[in-house]
């Protein structure tokens, strides 16, 4: 990669960090790349409702050449990142290397295992479409084994659905499958009542959405049992198998267990050779910048930063989107100062100039619990039920992107919450189940690659 | 199965044959099971939209249980059909059996390679959603390919697209893919020129849409060619391997192929013990019925029957649904007589019965090409361009299952038509693309059911 002159900006991701740091750098003199293994960006707050079949991949993701069409110095590549050479200014990727004078690494973060890499077959994560499409499939796919065993009169297959973890993520997944069995799929079928599903929430920690208040996180659970959820707090998992979760010696049934327990940064993280915490997030300077490396910036889920409390800052879209627009105006800043003695290659980014340091402003969190259900905490004011989940329904499609997508994703919402109706359950793709169906094959086979080429062979 | 005197239709496949015949059946004194191997009905007519990006799967398709939601008397099974016993009267699955009185095999066609299944990895057809999910994927994938190869300045990745078949779907796959890469994608590429995309359709026969008349076929190939798809009739494909298709000696130079030629019936055709022909379908009586067998029905792309002319009868939908129709009649009237007499479960099903024949009402064709391009052919009244454009969206959106898939898919038209974005850019699964990415692996396997619990792994 060539520089003529023109300071070049790289950046690693595309979330709401990446994207942010992008747009508001689109108008500086720089030229600037952004590099991700997709090539859209995920609305990740609306996976559930893929995972959950309310909503279409395509109508929660955007590509990203479409989003930064406009900005003709953003370079869009589809890429693996593979490693870093902070000395030569240089990212690779899985083909060809990008040089930088600036790089912004917003990877964000996956879901762990806490060392049982083992669970994943049995306990899918929700960070990706693809996750969110697994986890449909297999929801879907366990109502419609367990009416095949009834009708045929074979051993039913019971409705158990667990899942293991009490944050935002675990308390929406769980509130919206209780709505799904109770409600979408009422009626539908013949030899099985979905109304008796069970879905348990556990949580290893005393209450569930631990990072709100002690009364929201009893209204959480109020609601949630209102919703049919059973909540057990101050569980921890500590086995999982096909059809079944262990918490100690108690064996929890589960037909579908998923996983909404555990966060780790992106391996990217550790290999800016900069120290990580315990989650792999990078210990970042109050600038957000890799200690040593005034060029490289880290933002969003990968950052490690705490705030004047000492509090650590949450792994959320308002933290990555105002760290992303905090570097990109750090960068326009000192290009604008370096650029009054015309700019020089030999620029020895930042360490010359004093940075300012990043602050968070907290404009309050929601968290949504199903239909009408949902906590919200603006500073001391706490707001449940119904006014808390419009306030969410708003702010969530007011920051999807796109019109045509906000449009949709309205007229879906519109639709459900008139009709109870759940407009995407499709199941594509295998039809194996841990636990249920058989499949050897694809269960060995569960850590490789797919082999896309199936998709195109004939119906069989 | 039990049978308590109330006789049992059991239908394979949901497509809009099997669709037609249980909602026809609905009313009627009889317990209805309609099996399919997926879950959901798909509008196959705008499969093409979602091999182009252009609708999500979710609009497309609707589950067969809220279809069939308010009809008591259906039970929908979510089931692989194995096999028949005729004698018993008995539809094998994977793993139940299920007794019938009367058998309407509804199960449709896939793609064909006339023997050459060695071409499928490189050549996808366009059957399934998945099918249509693999093709999206390498389409959109082989221009992310070009783009970060002309970035890194190796050598260029040629954008040659090979359609082979200029039947209906082949010529709205290659149409569309015009536009595509004229329109949607033009200026979000800095390093490629979407617009130097090269499309060609290539044709056995002597002219595309063969099915259509001359002066049809002739403005189909024009507006094809106004599109910028290069059209090459009466070339036989002979040989496809990764990155290339052979007609003889000619090598046409494809980054991406995309299989549009031959169809084949259902294996489930042979599995009745009746005739076939070289297509595999089964030779039907007049009234759709098997040979020796009244009570077995096979209808829609999976039956052959010729009209009063002599001609084969056309695989599309309208053939299909009037069938459904025509065999609920048939069933209806025959339990209506032997009802007079109480109901037995000796009745000697059809035989000593007249049967009516089937007459096919042809209401004309539409095939579309691209964005205000189709040809329409309503017995003498042929129309080409914007009129028939019109006509066959108003066909297709209103035949669309669901008054909210309507409404989806009618908003993504407009703001496609006005914006000419396309809404469902997504390139989700593997990165691997036959001829350009090495990938051995998924290559091999390629014969193997994809493992969906790779879906449910950490983003890597």
């Amino acid at each position: 990669m060539t520089n003529q002159g023109i300071p070049r900006v790289v950046i690693v991701g595309s979330g709401f960090g990446g994207l942010n740091a992008a747009q508001a750098l689109a108008k500086a003199p720089v030229k600037i790349t952004i590099i991700d293994r997709k090539n859209f960006h995920t609305f990740q707050p609306l996976l559930y409702q893929v995972a959950t079949a309310g909503l279409s991949p395509g109508e929660i993701a955007a590509p990203i050449r479409s989003i930064l069409r406009s900005h003709k110095n953003i370079e869009v590549l589809m890429a693996e990142v593979t490693g870093f050479d902070l000395d030569r200014r240089i990212v690779e990727t899985s083909d060809t290397a990008v040089s930088y004078d600036y790089l912004v690494v917003a990877a964000g973060a996956t879901h762990s295992y806490f060392g049982h890499d083992n669970w994943e077959p049995y306990a899918p994560g929700l960070k990706t479409i693809e996750d969110a499409l697994e986890i449909r499939r297999r929801v879907l796919l366990a109502f419609e084994l367990a009416e095949r065993h009834a009708a045929a009169g074979e051993s039913a297959i019971p409705l158990n659905f667990v899942v293991v973890g009490g944050g935002p993520t675990g308390v929406e997944l769980a509130g919206t499958l209780a709505e799904i069995s109770r409600h979408a799929l009422a009626h539908e079928f013949r030899s099985i009542d979905p109304a008796r599903t069970h879905i348990l929430l556990v949580e290893g920690g005393p209450r569930v959405l631990p990072a709100y208040a002690e009364d929201l996180s009893r209204s959480a659970q109020e609601q949630l049992n209102r919703l049919g959820v059973e909540v057990r707090t101050s569980t921890v998992v500590t086995q999982i198998e096909p059809g079944a979760v262990y918490a100690g010696d108690t064996r929890l049934p589960a037909t579908v267990v998923l996983w909404a327990a555990g966060v780790a940064a992106s391996p990217l993280g550790k290999k800016l050779g900069a120290e990580v915490d315990r989650a792999g997030r990078v210990l970042v300077q109050p600038d957000l910048s890799v200690p040593g490396h005034p060029e490289v910036f880290v933002i969003g889920d990968l950052a490690a930063l705490k705030d004047e409390q000492g509090k650590m800052l949450p792994g959320v879209a308002p933290v990555a989107i105002q760290q992303g627009r905090f570097v990109a105006k750090v960068i326009r800043e000192e290009l604008g100062r370096a650029a009054a003695p015309p700019f020089s290659r030999s620029l020895r980014v930042g360490g010359d100039f004093g940075r300012p340091t990043f602050h968070y402003w907290d404009k309050g969190s929601l968290a949504t619990i199903g239909r009408a259900a949902a906590v919200a905490q603006f500073g001391r004011i706490h707001i449940s039920g119904f006014i808390a989940w419009l306030s969410w329904l708003f702010v969530h499609i007011l920051f999807l992107i796109g019109f045509r997508n906000r449009l949709l994703v309205f007229i879906q919402w519109a639709w459900s919450y008139v009709t109870y109706e759940r407009g995407a359950r499709l199941i594509t793709g295998s039809t194996y189940l841990p636990g249920w169906t058989p499949d050897p094959q694809a269960h060995s086979a569960a850590a490789e690659p797919a082999p896309q080429e199936i998709h195109a062979g004939p119906a069989k």
